[in-house]
């Protein structure tokens, strides 16, 4: 019924690594690790900031700081599966993951993590 | 040379009052005084906020409150002599300015001032 073009249509990402169940609970538990320590350390900068204001322009450094990192967290963290390789591979290179925290999933998943977060590390080097 | 119309669009504000030079002194004082107040009174929830912070909710709800207080205060502190009765009316009206600040000031600004914490008193009850 359906003609070879309008199948690829229906399946753009056919050649992404397909998500076990068992893997979908590793890469949630390591995501939501992540966050939670990237939170808990906005969180302490955040107070230490706020402990320290003197002035109005203080002030609004704390705000500038948080809207900046709510946009980067929003855009670092996404959870879809298109974009779990990417999202681990740099917070591997960020170091805010460790690769035991990845330890289960397959190799289709974990190469193409290591190589993105050893291409981060040798473009910034 | 000029029409009468060329004349007025020259002088747009021709019935504000002009603000004599010791006029000038008291409005700026009272002015940062009650912008001093005003930013001392969001330092002070800020850190209260900060220190409070046990969720990354909290910690957008301290951005979005600094954002709020950072624009409406943008917005409301506009030290230009045509704006300043109606600012000077609102602080009033806030109890964010108490009237012997304004001593010295001639009656041709201090009695739209009054009207204006009035008129907005009025409104709000």
């Amino acid at each position: 019924m359906t003609s070879p073009s309008a199948t690829q249509d229906s399946y753009p990402y056919q050649n992404e690594p397909i998500w076990s169940r068992s893997e979908k609970v590793i890469a949630r538990k390591a995501f939501d690790a992540a966050l939670g320590r990237e939170l808990h350390e906005v969180i302490q900068e955040a107070q230490k900031m706020a402990s320290q204001i003197q002035q109005s322009s203080d002030l609004w450094d704390l705000e500038y700081y948080l809207t900046q990192r709510r946009k980067e967290i929003d855009r670092k963290y996404d959870y879809r599966y298109s974009q779990l390789t990417y999202v681990f591979g740099r917070l591997l290179y960020e170091k805010r993951l460790r690769e035991e925290e990845l330890r289960g999933l397959g190799e289709d998943k974990l190469k193409p993590i290591r190589s993105l977060a050893k291409f981060l590390a040798e473009d910034a080097a």
